[in-house]
């Protein structure tokens, strides 16, 4: 009964491992389905060997979380992709490229007018509390009752500051944060749940006009028109990246920074009709940003507001050879500086993972935050009278504030003494967990910011040939790069974003020096947050000396298998066994040649839609279009959702007009790096291992890959295997 | 005789094909090789199905040349490779990565020292014949003898163009032309013979010097102290990415236009830690050309020298939005002449591919060109009185001269009516075949440019709200941009080349309408001289609607298979017949399961070293590192020089150790996208095709893939299949 004719034994896990392929030749075609679990909170996967779960300390950095999954960015070529491919002919391939560029236009657009709300309702915001508090400070000078601007500085801080974060707390914790991360992880290849939604967009929108953030954060969230043929994951990150580009395009005026940091950040392939793209879309946000602020400010048509957040002009500035080695010795200390704040930042997040558990303190936190903000703003305007009155010309003092992130501005505004900096440095306050956790670190970077300042001062004493504003220039890179250590691209926004070009080369050489300074000693601050949610991210390049670690030590296994013509009630079980539960189903010792892959979705699909061959009357194999799939994309219905009555577990699915029929395998014996490689270079969620005869033994997904990490400090390295943990 | 023992039988093709694998399930364990062949000048390859011997027309733009092979960027992971990182440790991975930058920075002085050199001796010449010209000049208007300084003028043309092309003609074929073309080409994965040779570099730099090119074309051929752990096509392949990044840094003085044009214009896969070594190189050569540049020029320390090229200052350079429309209008113009002056070239390319066959040809074409570019000259300047008089400040009229390729400079000094552009115009002549073939073109450009210049003339007649200066660098940027095609870098060094930032959204803006316009009638020019000269170039992306065409269509086949302990009798007749011709062997009925790839060089060195079993008292299995391979790398013996007696032809060897063990494979059922896209994003030379059970069945190469050509024109596209031809 084990032959090529179906059995139609009851659905079960054991049975059907059991059966033996027969010597007569006729192969079976098992498919391996979707190794990668769809976990909800209260799942417990344990999948052998892998999913440790024991207790992990908050903070530990060695550790992968089970909840992360990947996104799939191969396609799967089965027959509705053929037969949609031999139905629609070279015009449909016209048409599409042509709405992707349409995509990218719209991306661009919204990307900018988002940019342009946030900007604008800043401005209105602060304009209101400026002059409030300009009115008292003015007054109470006189009257000497200067708590009344202190109280109203306090409150005017802490009640945005509470809406924002307690909106973030309880409505998206996704929105929380800089974004950045997300978006490094997203283009990564790891599904960031919820990132790419409207609500998310919304809390973001405004939370930031609540925390006066603005900017870089938004790139991230307006891939919302996806229009029908692009329901893929690989057309979805390109979107993405497209998005990211045109925010860091929009925040600073700097489209050919946008699409290096997009590249640096994201993509691992580079694609030139891509990058073509996403300048396109960077360029877009930037035209269109300039021209609605124009207008906004009341000089239409003159295209004098490049980005968000902008430097000022530099004209003039030059240097000469001997200023080169104080330029390195300025990178040099901000590497050092960045190392140590990146350092603290990282023990105040662990602090702060033990002990903020609760929504209503994180909150809570931000509005202590917001207070002391205010506090210091104030004693630091009263006691160093370093800021110059308000509404001076701030031209002269070029630099406004540099980075979109909200943490950098309380520095901004002591470092660079602008008032313009002062002025949103009143209401800067981090309104969510992710972002109040820089919070902390304001302290310790006020500190640093006086120190370099005095450190300046005295370096350079206003003496003639010192332009003050140059070497804030190089201090603020060098601060910067130190912290989160991009290079290319946070050159080039420097560059677009001061309109200096000649004072590239010495901006490059500060941030190098930064840059590999700073790596000595630790992990960029964007990484080591992302370490710490234990995002299962894949490096550039696979751990060296690893050729001697094989595909069959990595992968994961078991591997579930089905038939080509597989049992209802068989695939039921196994989904929702799999959900829950690791199964000790195994197909080791089977005879059974590798004919594709099946995904967790398309199953679903495929039952939720009762395309079974038993009930071929009311359905036609013709009439199944690669619609029936996208429909549901991104989110598929839960198997448990899905009802099947007995009867039809008893029916059967011929799952290979569906299937992926000839995805990437490899050999049992390849090593880490080749497969690392394939996995990387090609975006993959599954990677099937296949033995001398082609049988599935295994399945390699990012986790299994991400689990083996390179360190590398202070000139040395190694590797380390991580822990996949379920309690992250 | 059959089995799993050693056959003794003398070696052969048929033979070793008819034997059946028995059914007791032992495998053999055949070993397909290199299937892309080493073909000399004098070989005529005759693979079934693929090479069609019929004559190709010249000019042909469907055809393949068989003679280029591919670069192999696969690391080949055997037990040497094992053994090597077994014995280093991390120690030696740190200290490899050390050395990289160092080879880095080595590329990016000795660039920026060659740049210098050719700079420095064009600007030493230039001056003599300058000052010689003016003499007579200034005397003869007077005495109206102007024929005497225009004899003079076309002799030193013709002398210093007749050595450098004969230079080219007769010693170094490979270093015509532009350089850009190869550069492209070997990124891209194609090996072009002879690219990276000193003797390359050192008629390079003389011809360029000869032909008053300079700059961007010396960006290819430095990569020459590889040391020795680098002894590798992808390492070779860095290296390269980093001299062309640095060639155009130094040129352009634009070190993220350098990095930007060595990822647009070559790399596939983004790398991080690679951009940064570019990057990297790139500055180094920007600095150390500044720095060499103002010591030559007698103000060091000034660093005022940032690139050969530039354009001068364009401070105060803005624009409105009005003029957008403006700008829109010079990029679609600039696409059409550029796209029509592509036409031209490419007609003018086959005129000439057709009639100038001889090498003294090329030569004597040369020195007409010389002759006719100093009389046109000469007459422009006499009779349009275009050109200020000689000596004037360069900075008020800022544009010298655009691209670093010659054929510019004749319509810069034309178009940009600067006088420093007309010195260098006075020695414009193309040294060698590739170069004056453009020659044939100046004609073109020259009319082209006139009517430009009336255009923009007329267009805005001196009136006051409009900067000439603006409008010339538009036009240079559209007329550039709908030639080459190139974007986002152009841009990037445009801007980087100006000094001017704010220009930068109409730059692209205009470059991206050219690009557009260009592309919807022809190939950049670039492009087209690659199709012409026939080199299998892999696009970005696979071609559309393919997914119906699959491997086992595509693959090479019958391949040759070893045993993995096989004779050497076979071995050496295989190679030897496989240069020479296709072999009508075939594995296509065997059960052999595929267990690696062993290379062509590898085996040569095997026998050149006669690592046999036989003679295993000569040498010891622990003694044989990887240092054997790489020391031969790149140029391998031919089999043909390798001695083999008639008893070792009897001698096996065990290919076990020194094959790839796991290399990556596809199913034969696999579609044409997806072969494509593991070929290209893993840079591969050979993929082998397995049938269900693991046997190879053919084997697909670079040229399989770049048959499948998508042409996209007037909104059209489609595929077509290419010829591949010996006769290219």
């Amino acid at each position: 009964e084990c032959a090529n004719e179906l059995r139609f034994a009851a659905s079960g896990d054991s049975d059907i491992d059991s059966c033996q392929v027969p010597e007569n030749g006729v192969l079976e075609v098992p498919i391996s389905i979707n190794a990668d679990v769809e976990v909800n909170n209260h799942t417990s996967v344990a999948r052998k060997r892998k999913y440790k779960l024991e207790t992990i300390e908050p903070g530990s950095m060695n550790v992968i979380s089970a909840k992360y999954e990947s996104l799939d960015y191969d396609v799967c070529e089965n027959n509705l992709l053929l037969e949609e491919d031999r139905t629609k002919g070279y015009k449909f391939v016209v048409k599409k490229n042509l709405s992707r560029w349409l995509i990218f236009l719209l991306i661009g657009t919204l990307t900018a007018f988002i940019a342009c709300i946030i900007d604008i309702g800043i401005e209105e915001l602060s304009e209101i509390k400026f002059k409030t508090l300009k009115k008292y400070v003015d007054r109470c000078v006189e009257e000497n009752c200067l708590y009344i601007p202190f109280l109203i500085w306090v409150v005017t801080n802490i009640v945005p500051v509470a809406l924002g974060s307690a909106l973030v707390a309880y409505i998206e914790p996704t929105a929380a944060g800089s974004g950045i991360p997300q978006v490094k992880c997203y283009l990564n290849g790891v599904k960031v749940p919820r990132v790419v939604r409207i609500k998310t967009l919304f809390v973001k929108v405004v939370g930031v006009i609540c925390s006066v953030v603005g900017g870089l954060a938004v790139g991230k969230v307006r891939n919302l028109r996806i229009f029908k043929y692009f329901r893929e994951d690989h057309e979805k990150r390109d979107f993405v990246s497209g998005g990211a580009a045109a925010g860091v395009a929009a925040a600073f005026g700097a489209p050919v920074g946008g699409v290096l940091f997009s590249l640096e950040e994201g993509a691992s392939f580079w694609n030139q009709s891509l990058t073509w793209r996403i300048f396109f879309a960077s360029i877009v946000s930037t035209f269109t940003l300039n021209i609605v602020l124009s207008t906004y400010h009341g000089h239409p048509g003159e295209l004098s507001y490049a980005g968000l957040l902008n430097f000022g002009k530099f004209d003039n500035i030059s240097y000469e050879l001997f200023e080169l080695p104080i330029f390195v010795l300025m990178g040099v200390i901000g590497g050092l500086l960045g190392s140590i704040f990146n350092h603290i930042n990282y023990k105040l997040t662990v602090f702060r993972m033990r002990n903020i558990t609760k929504k209503w303190m994180s909150v809570l936190e931000a509005m202590i935050v917001a207070a002391i903000s205010a506090t210091l703003g104030f004693l630091m305007i009263y006691f160093l009278n370093d800021c110059k009155p308000l509404g001076q010309d701030p031209t002269t003092n070029p630099i406004q504030m540099f980075c979109g992130d909200g943490e950098y501005n309380a520095v901004a505004a002591i470092w660079f003494q602008t008032p313009e900096a002062s002025v949103r440095s009143l209401f800067h306050d981090p309104p969510g967990s992710h972002k109040s956790r820089f919070s902390w670190c304001v302290f310790c970077l006020l500190l640093f910011a006086v120190l370099l300042d005095v450190w300046t001062e005295s370096l350079f004493p206003s003496s003639t040939w010192v332009d003050p504003g140059k070497y804030a220039l190089v201090g603020a890179a060098a601060q910067l790069g130190g912290v989160v250590r991009m290079t290319i691209s946070l050159t080039v926004i420097m560059i677009e974003a001061t309109g200096n070009i000649t004072f590239g080369l010495p901006l490059m050489l500060t941030l190098i020096m930064a840059k590999w300074i700073g790596d000595f000693f630790n992990e960029g601050l964007y990484d080591i947050h992302i370490q710490l949610s234990g995002v299962p991210l894949l490096p550039w390049e696979p751990p060296p000396l690893s050729y001697n670690i094989y595909a069959s030590e990595i992968m994961s296994h078991p591997v579930f298998t089905f038939n080509s013509v597989e049992y209802v009630g068989y695939i039921v079980d196994v989904l929702k066994s799999e959900t829950y539960n690791g199964f000790p189903g195994d197909t080791g010792d089977m005879k059974r040649t590798f004919r594709g892959i099946i995904l967790r979705s398309q199953l679903i699909v495929l039952i939720k839609n009762k395309i079974f061959n038993e009930s071929s009357d009311i359905w036609n194999i013709k009439q199944i279009t690669i619609k029936m799939f996208r429909d549901e994309y991104p989110r598929y219905p839960n198997i448990k959702d899905v009802n099947v009555t007995n009867i039809e577990r008893s029916y059967t699915i011929d799952l290979r007009p569906f299937m992926n029929p000839s995805p990437y395998t490899v050999q049992h014996s390849a090593s880490l790096p080749r497969v690392f490689r394939l996995f990387r270079a090609l975006g993959l969620r599954h990677l099937a291992v296949v033995n001398d005869t082609n049988e599935v033994i295994g399945i390699v997904t990012r986790k299994d890959l991400a689990r083996y990490r390179i360190w590398r400090h202070r000139g040395q390295m190694g590797m380390e295997e991580l822990v996949i943990s379920e309690k992250v």
